[in-house]
């Protein structure tokens, strides 16, 4: 297929596991392209171009620097660990590439800034790898709560846990304090953080507490801790997390409002690509005697045509082509967000380092 | 049918909303009979009678006292408001009649400490009114744990909520602090810590704090409250805890083990009387690319012949017979499970009181 007038062109810098995922879905998505790789091996390059099923009009690069060089790149995808965000997403916003980064995004928000400043001033657009926001069962369950369809949300938990084996937890970049030094609050983290704040459309909490018993190994990466949100408008609501690279997989999302509760299995990645759903439980009351309830919750179901990372690379690549092809200013939607969930990861880690001391935001 | 050798007499203490619950699950049980209810009103415990098909064996009293001298009556059930707990059954266990008391069951341990000293010094069995733990999917769970079925636990998370009327939030003697003065945390709560020293086998938490956002009357009693528990041995577990009569209907437990995680959505009134299950996930991992699972929770379903109110009930008249027929000693197993209960739900009320400082047990 030729490529049209709207199609965005990316490239990706770094070989990572995740960008087999975002290389698939970039394929699948209907207006991006794949148009370069990168890696400071030319030889891992050329063996990723190859695995994936890249055409040979994929340029094949040995440095990051020469892809941003490239000007037949639009944007490119940095699926790089967290400690060297900073560096290239910068670079790529000074080059004019538009960036898609994978999540966590940053050590810190200070650091988080210095990459949003230099997409705003360069007039590219940003986004984070959080894929589950793209998926239409977020929408649905989005337009549920905006119709106030459970009451007033008063509790949220999540967790997101892996079981990781004893080589991830010796070699993989995650626990390495020079890589990916928040951990599981960062990897595991950012989406229950994520969460909580989609559930309360996007406000921040006013106190963050990280929880006794957070477990860090030897170099001071985090491996699992729980803490605790609090909003108090417009009515309070505690959200408890939990995230941690030692328990057996989990992904339960559950929002507990006056009048209702749904709950999720597996928010983060659905347990099959082609629809996903969730527990909507509505008025549940105990029959007479409190022998039984009324009612059992209803299982929704909600079809989706591509999987969550293909319509993410199809959102950014609509906002991507909006500002190339119409002059478009880039959106400050997904830029905002991920700044807030940077901020309560943050407040986590600062609650932890203080010893589980509350943090006022 | 006549009685049998084995019947235990039972007597109820005041006519209670739940004592028409468990006044049914005495008729239910093999082993145990109403023989008398007494009111503080006579005519409440006629209609109270008249009401729940008593045959006319059973004996109406119009003050507690004479129920409790009646040579009749085997044990009471005492279905009274907690603060009255401690008055009647010391006078109970003073009779010698053996106690099941309704929960929660002393507004602190050194109140509760007075009761279970008095049903020790004269012989008699304490039981607290906790339904769930008979039912046989506890049992059933409880041997998957043994068996190290999920491996280490390392989350436990639990609700227990009830979105309570505007009536109840004004007149129920659970808002009333001369009556009930633990309110959420003594109704609801009581639960979510009985199940998360049930997972970790009875086991008391080293720290336990509360959380950032309760909720409480303007009389100061306890409307909602999270909390957090904290295990170091023999691995490090953490479990929080959600109650409140401000939210929808929810009765969560989730145990997430190293190597599996299992889910209840209804633990402590299962949705319907003659089975309940749960969902047990074992070895979940992501297929490759991460694009789904390559498992999905079991759900795992154990019926009951009777329902779990009546079970308590037979269990407990088990123990009475033992006693009252073959000389045995009264059981220490369920007492120490409310204390222990007891000494969590005070650690919760004194962080709390604390400014949600942690509080070591």
């Amino acid at each position: 297929m030729g490529e049209n007038i709207e199609t965005v062109r990316l490239g990706i810098l770094g070989c990572a596991n995740i960008a087999r995922k975002v290389a698939r879905a970039i394929g699948l998505a209907s207006n991006a392209t794949v148009c370069a790789i990168a890696s400071r091996y030319k030889d891992k390059a050329v063996k990723f171009a190859a695995e994936n099923g890249f055409p040979t009009s994929v340029k094949v690069y040995g440095s990051y620097d020469q892809l941003l060089e490239d000007p037949g790149v639009d944007a490119v995808y940095i699926p790089l660990p967290t400690s060297l965000h900073l560096r290239w997403a910068v670079m790529a916003a000074t080059k004019k590439k538009h960036v898609l980064v994978e999540k966590p995004l940053a050590l810190h928000v200070t650091e988080l800034d210095r990459i949003l400043d230099a997409c705003q001033s360069n007039g590219v657009q940003f986004m984070d790898g959080s894929m589950w926001w793209h998926h239409p069962r977020t929408a649905h369950i989005q337009h549920l709560l905006s119709a106030n369809a459970i009451g007033p949300i008063h509790f949220i938990h999540s967790t997101s846990t892996l079981r990781a084996t004893p080589e991830f937890l010796e070699n993989d970049i995650r626990v390495k304090p020079e890589l990916d030094g928040l951990g599981a609050l960062g990897d595991l983290g950012w989406y229950c953080i994520g969460a909580s704040l989609w559930a309360k459309d996007y406000q921040l909490p006013t106190i963050v507490t990280a929880l006794p018993g957070a477990a860090r190994n030897n170099a001071g990466v985090i491996l699992s801790v729980t803490a605790s949100l609090l909003w108090d408008q417009p009515n309070q609501t505690v959200a408890t997390i939990h995230c941690s690279f030692l328990s057996h997989t989990s992904m339960d999302l559950t929002i507990g409002g006056s009048e209702g509760s749904l709950h999720l299995k597996d928010f983060i990645i659905p347990y099959q690509e082609t629809s996903a759903f969730f527990d909507f439980t509505f008025g549940a009351k105990f029959v007479d005697l409190h022998i039984g309830w009324n009612v059992r919750p209803e299982e929704v179901h909600v079809a989706t045509e591509h999987p969550q990372e293909a319509l993410m690379v199809q959102e950014f690549a609509r906002l991507v082509a909006t500002i190339r092809d119409c002059g478009s200013s880039p959106s400050s939607k997904w830029p905002e967000i991920s700044r807030k969930t940077q901020v309560v990861v943050d407040a986590v880690k600062k609650s932890l380092e203080l010893g589980c001391k509350p943090v006022y935001l």
